[in-house]
């Protein structure tokens, strides 16, 4: 028997052992949606992760989507009455947000390997692109000339440290992610010179994270960083994006961030950080922290096997509509995700199965020696934390399969 | 520097040092398919192996193509004039079939999870189906006579063993793939009493592998594993599937498969073999052998940037088309893919660079620390083995980006 993520705690049954998805069973979800495999996307659970980071946080402190870790257009839009704008690194994602209604919203362009066409579109619709390189603050003024329009420049910096923790760690190394620190005040003066809307930096260090202290140190050190930057070019700063980076709990053992800890924390570094940011936008951009727990993937048991004394249950998903989720393409040293019986939520685990997808590889498994419920053919199988890098994340054309639907409720 | 994998031998530039795919050079190919990033597929290369293949293996032995290795519809065109048949895991990869014109070829319809429509389907296109447990094999009859069709039904063994290799070892262990060898015989004398057409055994013992010997032990295994279900069932047996699992050698260090070596091992195994496999079709299904070699993904240089002293080439591709490439979701334990500079193929690699793919993630490389000639931005950069396992297997719709072009020359 191996261990499994904890199931978010917003999810409950109703009299009949019937998991509720936005008070509605999954079952019925699964009916109106037509068919499995279906990702469920709660917006209550959305806007109670909001809420709680507003109340947390600074006044005036601004928070972005990041448009990446699911671009769902319902989602999108629900988003947009809550957010102070989002994150998007391509044309395709700039799109969605147009799809979604929100064409007019506040908007960062970031990544590296922006084309001249994507930098130009993206600064006639008014985003602020997030520069990577000199080469590429270079071809964004061009595009803003071909624009007509005055661009909004912020600079990414590869900042001069990393920070210790079990995410994936970024700075303090050769990279193609922004600026080394050193050499931003003189691009920051060309820009100024050139006529440019500067907007800022963006300084992230962390991804995936799960340690308070190791964000809480992140953000210090950006603040700190961003502060001798503002010194070098003895000017203030309009906008600090202090990047994203919290995780959602997903494996056994793992515990969600202290969003209270973090945010007094950063109320802290602020007061006795440098003069020359007093004024300054602070802004956070988050993807999986907002959404990884309002979605549920629901799969429907195609075949119950014996196997060497062991016991299968083959379903109708698999990784190529949650890959995160499964041993495809990625070692399983975390894990098992929350799972559940949706059809049995709540009643007794009395039962050792392993639950896998329905591709032709062995890695395919989405509950590795769990205990479950017994289940059977035809039970719908809930796997949580599914609301970030999902469908837009997995091989989609991986065996020709069809898609999975979603649906916002 | 670290090295990578070696280019395969099919490749030269002309006198302008421009790599030639099908005696054109890359520029002019990417002119034609309208843009980067593009997949082109070399049919000569697939017809070489396929021909290579044949005159080493036994006569009669059957070549069956994984569609799931690339579903390119012409290439699956051109394939069928050569394979004798086709391994399909899905109804999406059965309608690439009929797309590219192949309605009436032979097909195996394997993998675990197919759902009852799948299998009537299935059985209505003529496949044979490879049933993967005793639950499956009765919803595959009833699935026959709802479509009023007697079913061919093989099965799919786990065999008692299991093959040391680096590649991925089946067998041996509890699995959804395949029926437990002790417990065969009685599945296929109910088979055989409810009137199905039998068509054997398939058993598969190893994949992704590029080690002689351990593929000459599966073959010898599973041929003893085959006899003794034989002799269990007192019948002979009218196909034996031996599976697949050939790799073409991708990272550095890598040498490839002994076609010839493995082909006098199996008519070796075959001669001294048990009796009642004496008339038995031998076949042999392959994606990644038949295919990978003959794709070269073409990518163009956007970025080149400095950061702590090393140099980036960003380029317009990335994962999202060629997931196995690059170190996304991967550990990069095996290193990096063969990769040029197509406009200087040949020329010294005089310079250190790392190259990397658009993605907003710092696993999107492609070359880590590799030596090429001098790029500039506007080069093609070309990445080798990227025939199989590319597009289809990789998350198309990561960031929203446009996906790939394919071409076959």
């Amino acid at each position: 028997m191996k261990p499994t993520g904890p199931i978010p705690p917003y999810f409950e049954a109703d009299a009949d052992s019937q998991l509720l998805i936005g008070g509605v069973s999954a079952e019925e979800l699964v009916a109106d949606a037509g068919g499995t495999p279906l990702f469920v996307y709660d917006n209550n659970i959305v806007g109670a992760q909001i809420a709680s980071l507003k109340a947390a946080m600074p006044d005036g402190l601004a928070i972005y989507y990041s448009v990446t870790a699911n671009p769902y257009e319902p989602l999108l839009n629900f988003l947009g009455r809550y957010v102070d704008g989002f994150r998007v690194v391509s044309l395709g994602e700039l799109n969605h947000l147009k799809r979604a209604g929100l064409a007019g919203i506040g908007m960062t362009f970031a990544g590296p390997g922006k084309g001249d066409d994507e930098l130009e579109r993206g600064i006639s619709a008014g985003a602020t692109i997030s520069v990577e390189s000199e080469g590429e603050a270079a071809r964004a003024i061009r595009a803003g000339e071909r624009a007509g329009i005055r661009p909004k420049l912020a600079v990414r910096v590869n900042p001069p440290f990393s920070i210790d923790s079990r995410g994936l760690t970024l700075g303090a190394r050769p990279t193609p992610f922004g600026v080394d620190a050193e050499r931003v005040p003189s691009l920051v003066e060309g820009l100024l010179d050139a006529g440019v809307d500067w907007r800022g930096l963006h300084i992230f260090a962390a991804a995936q994270c799960l340690d308070d202290s190791a964000l809480i140190e992140a953000h210090k050190a950006i603040i700190s960083c961003a502060g001798d930057i503002c010194r070098s070019l003895d000017r203030p700063l309009p906008e600090l994006n202090l990047g994203g980076g919290f995780d959602v709990p997903c494996f056994a053992g793992e515990q969600p961030i202290d969003i209270y800890r973090l945010a007094n924390a950063l109320h802290e570094t602020v007061r006795n950080g440098p003069e020359l940011l007093a004024t300054t936008r602070l802004s956070l951009e988050l993807g999986r922290w907002l959404v990884a727990e309002c979605g549920v993937y629901l799969t429907r048991v195609l075949d119950r096997t014996e196997s060497c004394g062991e016991t299968f249950l083959t379903t109708d998903g698999g990784g190529h509509h949650l890959l995160g989720a499964t041993g495809c393409l990625l070692e399983r040293g975390r894990g098992n995700f929350p799972i559940a019986v949706a059809n049995k939520f709540g009643t007794p685990a009395e039962e050792q199965v392993t639950v896998t997808g329905c591709l032709a590889t062995p890695h395919d498994i989405f509950g590795d020696e769990v205990m479950l419920p017994p289940a059977e053919v035809g039970n719908l199988i809930a796997i949580f934390c599914a609301g970030a890098y999902g469908l837009s994340a997995s091989p989609q054309g991986w065996e020709s399969r069809p898609s999975a639907r979603e649906m916002l409720v």
